[in-house]
């Protein structure tokens, strides 16, 4: 038990006491269904940003502003569609504190009890034998979200002061594209984010479900469109089957070639970028709590390309991969069509990783595929591009903000956290990283199988009651680090 | 001029007087919306049953049945939805004339004003400028089916006897896979359908738009599904790509070693089975009006794979081809979304020529996908089965029927018909020749533009008034030959 610990104690007291207040509050939350993506509930999640305030306000919180980002740009089926704002918070503008972000998101993924939850999935459930809490939004973003508020109540409670000067951004727009937050970030770095000294988010999984993690890495993705043009119109294979070169013949030549069965990416060049693996993140791997039985559990399947935990979680986390995602414009219904596509548009993307340089990889996949295309002398015409890009983001793990968490995590827990990267991409992380030149950190609360975006989310009340004391604690030791 | 059209003279001349009769006819046909394939049409299917019936009745008909086909199977939306009947009738029973039975269908395809009608497609319109009548149905199907009665009609106003006894089967299922037709031509085989001598369809197309065809070919179609199967539900490519093997990235290796860009198929044993070409076929195709330009027309496209003549009809009807036509349970959206598509399932199919042997093709291209998805070393599980298949069909283009119908085609258009064959299937055709034993002649009334399963389709006043003619012509010559 270390020496802070024992300062902490009466915090965490704390926290274990409010539990029932805490249980109460996300349960207020996840009662609004605050769906971004279902433009029928966009009230809703207008609702759920004015709980928000309503609640930050009885807190103490300073200076809180709704902003308001302006009208949802296309598609969109009413084209007067209001964003969801952006609420930020203050608590604290001590200058001889240390001022910590916090980002979470108010909005969730739709959920419709017929999906096949077993309970309503906007009335939290507490399964007092498991423990658990089963709602949507509990671990995705509701969970961590009212962490924060929590945090700040049980100093309340205790008539301590923050250790640290705390921001809050909240958006509702994370589970549809976190639109407008960008420009808002980008606009407020010089005005209200002014001083920030760290970004917290946490907004990410444990990667399994005993083992407590910090996350300090995320892949990147650059996401491809090719699209082959025959024929003016789609045409009958009866009558022009075996007469007319098919694009569905050539787009399936051409992504047939980008990768092997053992995921291997064949396209030259890509390999080469990657930056070398260093002895020191090697033996990061050695200790991380993950085996195959782990990811055949996640997956339903025994479908993995490796066997050895280390191969696995570097091929998830530190090497790129590619994957086809489909076809648009080819029959893809159920039962027997006899159609010849006229334009089909086959869409992939490559995972990347450090030192991939964007512009320089979307050049040789371009370059690739089109010379694929060009080896198949084929009438029909391409256009290969990319479509969507997001960065990697790679943190020291070993930096004051990944080391205060790392002791609170430990004190609360009893175990070093697992410092663990990410396959998918988080693309706000790097947002915050470049527009305020600061570091970020990624907390989880949750477990790996808290089925975010799944029927049945989850939080355990261990998850929620535990993931608050480490938030909390993650601002102290950063506070006096 | 034959001697045998002066006495066809008079009825030519009877067609002729008819003709805005038959418009109307036609219109009332065009006015019932028999869609097969929208449920909540159905009635309207029935309705069209009836109307076939009144008209039938005034003609002097005999015999005429309702043959209800009991309940449609699933997939439907209503499981007690009734088929649409098959309407039977016969004119004429003397064991000293030949006996034509002649096939037709009235229902139709869907069609909706805002799909990009001209004119609305349950209205018959007659552009009096271009002499051409527009709407659903005109020349698929339901012009040749008024044709059949105009002939009689024509007939009854000269107190003609018919030169043949005339059994008709017209069915309202056709463009929704004739439903239960087989079974009922079956079972009046040896009943309803006892002591016919041939079969004759007016239910295809002249190849192009100028000259009359008569048809004695028919590719058929093995349709096959390749399933693969990995992860248990779509996974996260951020999370899984790299470590799992991908279903996707399988099926479109395998995909891809079927064909050529050049169209040619790549599993072996097929090429050895297809039919010699023999000089006397050989020569058939060099006196067909066709040219690659009318391909290109058609395709809306410069994709063809040849640039004689000769080599696109012998492509399009005495050849087999793949088309691969899409992929069932992958990503089809717009846009970009980064899911692991869990299953897969490719859908291709093959047009099948003399001699290939139906079982022995589903064997080779079975063992094929098979092969080539074990060099994968997957870990996936693959189903590679046939889902749906329908007979090549060919005739002999010099027998009795066709001799008739090209003199028939001659005195009406004053040129000798091309004899062509068709790239697509029309199944009833097979199961006639087969269920029957007896021969099939398809005698086509439309142009090769007429946009059957389009939107603005067509049927020219010439086509329609000329093609009553040489149907009726044809039962004459059939009848004395």
């Amino acid at each position: 038990m270390s020496y802070t610990k024992l300062e902490l104690q009466p915090l965490f007291d704390k926290i274990d006491e409010l539990k029932p207040a805490f249980i109460e509050r996300l349960s207020k939350a996840v009662a609004i269904p605050s769906v971004s993506g279902d433009e029928s509930l966009r009230p809703k999640v207008v609702d759920m940003a004015h709980f928000l305030v309503k609640e930050l306000t009885s807190l103490g919180f300073e200076d809180i502003q709704v902003k308001e980002l302006g009208i949802q740009p296309p598609p969109v089926e009413n084209p007067k569609l209001e964003l969801p704002p952006v609420v930020l918070a203050r608590l604290g503008n001590d200058k001889s504190k240390k001022t910590v972000l916090v980002y979470g998101h108010y909005d969730v993924q739709p959920a419709l009890k017929e999906d096949g939850w077993a309970t309503d999935p906007f009335t939290l459930v507490h399964d007092s034998v498991k423990d658990i809490l089963f709602g949507r939004g509990s671990t995705d973003d509701k969970g961590p979200v009212m962490g924060w508020l929590n945090v700040v109540e049980a100093h309340n409670e205790l008539k301590w002061e923050l250790p640290v000067n705390l921001v809050c951004c909240f958006e509702g727009m994370e589970e549809s594209g976190s639109v407008g937050l960008d420009k808002l970030i980008a606009q407020e770095a010089e005005a209200y984010f002014k001083g920030v000294d760290t970004v917290c988010i946490s907004d990410n999984y444990w990667l399994g479900t005993t083992k407590p993690v910090l996350t300090y890495g995320l892949r990147g993705c650059n996401y491809y469109q090719v699209s082959i043009k025959g024929p003016g119109a789609d045409l009958h294979s009866g009558i022009f089957g075996g007469i007319i070169a098919e694009p569905m013949t050539d787009l399936i030549k051409v992504l047939s070639q980008l990768v092997d069965g053992q995921g291997r990416i064949l396209i030259p060049g890509i390999a080469e970028m990657i930056a070398p693996l260093t002895d020191k993140e090697n033996a990061l791997y050695d200790d991380i709590d993950f085996s195959v039985e782990e990811l055949n559990a996640a997956s339903g399947s025994k479908t993995s390309l490796y066997s050895e935990k280390q191969d696995i979680l570097k091929h998830r986390w530190r090497y790129p991969s590619l994957s086809v995602h489909g076809i648009e414009g080819a029959f893809s219904g159920g039962g027997a069509k006899t159609v010849i596509p006229s334009k089909v548009i086959g869409k992939f993307s490559i995972r990347t990783v450090p030192d991939i340089e964007s512009n320089k990889l979307d050049e040789l996949v371009i370059d690739f595929v089109n010379k694929k295309f060009a080896e198949l002398n084929s009438p029909n015409v391409i256009k290969a591009e990319l479509i969507h890009d997001g960065a990697y983001w790679v943190s020291n793990p070993f930096n004051d903000a990944f080391t205060a968490a790392a002791k609170a995590t430990e004190d609360v827990w009893g175990v070093k956290p697992d410092f663990t990267r990410e396959g998918g991409s988080i693309p706000i992380t790097v947002t915050f990283e470049q527009s305020l030149g600061t570091d970020v950190l990624l907390l989880p609360m949750g477990r790996g199988d808290d089925g975010a975006h799944s029927i049945n989310e989850k939080l355990d009340v261990s998850n929620y009651i535990n993931g608050c004391k480490t938030l909390g604690g993650y601002l102290h030791y950063y506070g006096r680090g």
